[in-house]
């Protein structure tokens, strides 16, 4: 609520990460529906433009996370809200959680259920180049938005720069940046979010954007 | 959206196939309701005339697919929607997904739940001719009528030989092809689909078909 | 639709045997439910006038099976449609299907759950001859009739003392009868059906049936 | 519906005992409802003043008898309905199902579910007096009236002594009792529940319910 | 109904603790729903404000617990009540159920979950203080207000002293306190319930609270 204008995405599943894989393969069903975001919507004025959904496919869980992901899709589009799939290849089943044909297999599925945006991990293969494999990806997920997760806390100019390749060479159509900009002082990460907003956004080259980051360019 | 004048079916579950039988049965409850589809359609205009269903028999979660298809058939056929089974005999108890007596027995579940087409992999037997085999299921699907799986992508000549036997000598009404069409260029892809009509709905031969296929007969 | 005048049960849940009881205990949910069978009667004008509903007690399911087969009961009951319980002790807890106790039990479950009609399996026990051994069961139903379960293809003369003796001897209300007619052709099934009939509704002794069957007697 | 004048409790549970402690944790799902047993009263007129509901609490499927006998209890009591709960402790977790902690817990469990009854086992202990040990469960129910269940068929005598003991040392609001009363013949059964009414509800001593048993006292 | 000026709590689930950990991972879910809290509320005009929830995190049942207490929050704030969830690290996955980062963690469940309180155990780390390791959580866990669980029976200056550290060290804003109340006589419970108070809400020092305590100061 301190926040009135900034756009929200409500994401409607989550969960702890104590159980792990080699225990139980991960589910995460749904804590809110459709409808509760869109109450909270209205009852605060909040700018609630997108719901989000986490897909674990591999997980013998799937069945209960696809059937829901689909639902909620159905259920924001009646309702004018984006919709942005996490889909994560995850389970005893998955031997490569960054198999570049399990990523777009990830793409795939967001499409054929309609997604706006997916959110994938970026694919890695011994000796090929991320953004490169991402175009596999790109492509399976045909009208649906391609966007890369932030991952691990890394050096910002390697960061600006993946995630140039990411958009230029790989198609993607932006990212999902938690971390690298969450665990800087405020500052910083205002600065550091304005560099990923002038790659994706404005087609700003990597060393424009690593100027704005460095050099607190006012905006 | 891009082809309002194409008749379409909804297929209302689907998996992946990470998960593999050696580890668990598999499971592929409804993504979307009959109620959905006529939505859809009622929303776009889309020619939509049928929605389908796989149940795996033989699954330990055999009664929940089970009991989704028959209320499908209920629901669709209260509708005027028509329903395509595809029925797989799959799981830790099926030695071999293939058996002809497994395959007749698919097509009369399809028969049981009222199903108006039931799509069945084509049976096989050591030293039996599979449109031979097939003629059992066609029998005991009863009022149903009968489609085949296409498989994998083979030789276009052996295909529209297999597809002329499964209908004239097997007494199936069709086939569900996939991969044979679609990973073709599209000219090639439309100049089979041509073939493949011939022999399904206008009586044509082998041979005949065969002219539409590789002399891109206009039509 | 072929038969509107024939009084039709309505079998409510089902399954395939694919799946044995030594990899996982029977469960046969609801496949329709009682007012899916309001539904077709009204629509349809079919003579309805019962459901049919499957428990197998003993099974790990058996809880879900008798809550379902308790309210279908209350559903059919409010509707005026009479009520089958086939109960049929199954699952890795039981060692003897057709023990005469447990096949006693199966009858004096669907006494408390208020069915019409029970099926049950003939019981059966080294030495001792059934119909002496279905009495017990007979008094565990209470007020609730019972029907054997016609079992697999016998010897016609065989098969007419037995049922016989299952009504005279062992208090059984009738018989339930699939494949002794079902495989036979139509003239002979009609004859045989007319047999049964006779020892079942019209008091006949088994050499008049046996007539009846053999010599074709017009009814 | 013979009996219009008894007043009937309506047991909402059930389950056969084919499927043991050993295999699987007891489980006996509702098989009506609350709402069922009005109807059947409203429909009948039947004298229905009570309903009843039994958890295993130890066994795995404790949560979802602990819901349902809440929400039973809700029902009942927006309806004018008392209920009995039974309450065992069983299943693979519980060692001793006559020990009188846990017998006192399972009085505990029924007082915080705001249960009338409480049927529980008579608790047991090696070398202590079973109706002394009932004190602590009586104690624990604090406004939940506790019943003990009757058990298997014992010496008459014996039986009655211990129902005073029961009452007079143990604070119980009475038993439940069974095969002490149905597997005798008619004018003893009469007899002897004449002889636990006195002791129950009129406040006779041993000598004098036997007198009642014995003597056939007209009442 | 005994003390109608007293203002309530509701908790909504609970379970026994007979299946041990080693057996099963926790699972306790709604036995009430935040209505049926609502409508006692208004049925008997006592004076419930306020409901509470058990969340185990950690256990493999952790989705369904997540859920329902995300639910109960979105309910009970619709309707004017509070919220306190209990929230403990429990199940196979956890070694150490009060590891100061899980403490942490489970308070910053309660905060995304939007819990008006959270209920945590006392981290405890060898060689620190527990109430220096309590800030982690209090920061964790935002807007939502930090309780510690009382914990077993302890020596009664030890008691209030950790609650002073809790609150003026830690930033707890209270604690919950039961076995260390109800198990003393009436006179002694009430006395230290008054300690308690004034050090939670009157500011009050350890040996003020003490003498509270020890001299019966009337309130």
């Amino acid at each position: 609520m301190d926040y009135p204008d900034v756009p929200y995405l409500v994401k409607l599943n989550s969960k702890t990460h104590l159980v792990k894989t080699t225990q139980k393969d991960p589910h995460s069903p749904l804590l809110v529906s459709v409808q509760d975001a869109i109450d909270l919507r209205d009852r605060t004025g909040l700018a609630i433009v997108a719901v989000g959904y986490t897909i674990y496919i591999g997980s013998e869980y799937e069945p209960e996370m696809m059937r829901e992901a689909q639902q909620v899709i159905l259920d924001a589009h009646r309702n004018g809200l984006l919709v942005v799939l996490w889909i994560y290849p995850r389970g005893s089943a998955v031997k490569d959680e960054k198999d570049p044909h399990l990523i777009a297999g990830a793409a795939g599925v967001a499409a054929a259920l309609g997604a706006d945006y997916v959110k994938v991990n970026a694919p890695k293969k011994e000796g090929e180049k991320s953004s490169m494999l991402l175009k596999e990806a790109v492509l399976a997920a045909g009208r649906t938005k391609v966007v890369c997760a932030g991952g691990s806390a890394i050096d910002e100019k390697k960061f600006l720069t993946e995630l140039y390749d990411q958009i230029h060479t790989g198609g993607a159509s932006g990212n999902a940046t938690g971390r690298n900009i969450h665990q800087k002082d405020l500052a910083a990460a205002v600065r550091f979010t304005n560099a990923i907003f002038a790659i994706t956004v404005e087609g700003a080259g990597v060393e424009e954007a690593w100027k704005i980051y460095t050099e607190g360019q006012d905006r």
